[in-house]
């Protein structure tokens, strides 16, 4: 099962990190930008973003469980971007990394089964069935309800259904009441109903929530109200949430939640050097992360889950 | 004005109506998809896409003011699909029609920009900068709330936010009561609210909604109610909405909306051959939707407006 996957990875690792792939041209390192070829500048670019993430990958490849490219950073690079996010994809699951393709993608009826194609699954072409950008998990929207989720979920795969988003104007309808229940919760329990067929060995199913460490008494909440729901947390960091935040989201195995840093790793060549070292730089901050959350966690990860 | 541009082109074809391009493999005709040349079956298909889309603008353009490409259809086939909807993109520009990329994006903050400059706006690369799919407008998700609307209004362009979803399941969030509103009301309040600076000629603004065909109610409580914003109509045809549904979308001028068919007009063909007659087929098809709405809004669309 997709969650569990990623659940031995965390165990394994003893890290319940994934570092935000964002490459946005103020995070590339100069002199990679200048390395890069290609036809035009969108090539040329997207080339770079390719040579940065693999030296991410690389770097971080045997301390963290996974990786989320986000989507919006390759497609501003146009179709050149795009096979940047496709190499991307490969080099991490190449190197064992779970790829979480941040996309929050959400159509209907056969649209959003082309969606589910594109980012999980496979299509078909000329006899052939192919794997397309073939993540390990999507980031969905669920504002088109359940026939715009129930695509997705015949993957097989991973989805992280944006329930409390850590932006500062999530509130504008996830909070407000939706008959007594606030949006983000009543989304937060159809979830929960919907994924209720498939719990995997460490209790938890496939259809998990974005909640954001920027709001640690719902993260709280939700974690209660969810036993089966695996979260995504994005907000730490750069967006201004903390271990301590962030540690409400996790069960009392220490499980039951990756926490995001895009910036706060990638970008962390930008405290030390002009970025010949950005890799270096990144493993460190990566390293500093892990100790965060570990230390917030306070015992092992998973413990007691082999015995 | 963006919207003003769309509204004007609307009035002189005489024809409130888009075509989408939503060329998921089997609407391709057979004989585009064998005479396709690739270096892999995803170029190969992709090349057939533009192929059959270059097929289809050319048969409308000098009817129909719009087309609206459905991006699922093109991530699909990976990054080689994206490049066949940058050619489609360039391609209905060229030929005079106002392009609705159909991609249902949100995201928050700096992700947010950079959904922006890649479906509406422009990046800066080696000193350049640079348009990169160039859509004319854009459909966007409100779940993110206005912090996730506000770098797509920045653009300028006309945007088409989900309101009330043409899907059967759309109310199970939509339509729940939120503070004694349905949902899909306080987004569409939410929408007046922000648009409400800047009104064009017709007194339509670029900050529209999605409202289907399906719910012709809703579609006329949100007519009544939002007399400032502009409609994309999707659920005519293949999704069981009529033209007497869709009627419900326009003003007393016959303004105010566009009416969405995809499969309608691009698959006609598979009534009536082999498909070696597409583009004759959508172009029939198309006169046929543009007689029917004529026929429900009754007058010349636009009566009055350019006295």
């Amino acid at each position: 099962m997709s969650v569990d996957i990623l659940i031995e990875r965390i165990i394994r690792l003893q890290n319940p990190s994934v570092m935000g792939l964002d490459p946005a041209p103020q995070l590339i390192p100069p002199h990679l930008l200048e390395q890069a070829q290609g036809q035009n500048p969108f090539e040329r670019a997207a080339n770079a973003v390719t040579l940065f993430n693999r030296g991410l990958i690389d770097a971080v490849c045997d301390i963290l469980p996974a990786v989320k490219p986000q989507l919006a950073c390759y497609e501003q690079l146009r179709h050149e971007g795009m096979r940047a996010y496709y190499d991307t994809v490969r080099h991490a699951t190449q190197r064992g990394l779970f790829v979480i393709a941040d996309a929050k993608r959400g159509d209907i009826g056969s649209t959003c089964d082309y969606y589910a194609a594109a980012h999980l699954g496979e299509v078909e072409l000329y006899g052939e069935r192919l794997p397309v950008f073939d993540a390990d998990a999507l980031t969905v929207n669920p504002y088109l309800g359940s026939d715009g989720l129930a695509p997705f979920m015949k993957t097989g795969k991973l989805l992280f259904v944006l329930t409390k988003t850590s932006n500062p104007s999530s509130g504008e309808f996830q909070d407000r009441l939706l008959e007594g229940t606030p949006l983000y919760r009543a989304v937060a329990e159809r979830l929960a109903a919907l994924g209720r067929e498939g719990v995997g060995r460490f209790g938890y199913d496939n259809l998990g929530a974005v909640v954001g460490a920027t709001y640690p008494e719902q993260l709280a909440e939700l974690r209660r109200a969810l036993p089966h729901t695996f979260f995504l947390v994005p907000g730490y960091g750069a967006q201004g949430g903390g271990g301590a935040e962030a540690a409400a989201a996790f069960d009392g195995r220490g499980l039951g939640a990756i926490v995001n840093s895009s910036r706060g790793i990638i970008g962390a060549w930008k405290k030390t050097g002009d970025g010949r070292h950005f890799a270096e730089a990144a493993r460190e901050a990566a390293l500093a992360m892990r100790e965060e959350l570990r230390a917030c966690i306070g015992h092992p990860i998973g413990e007691g889950v082999r015995a």
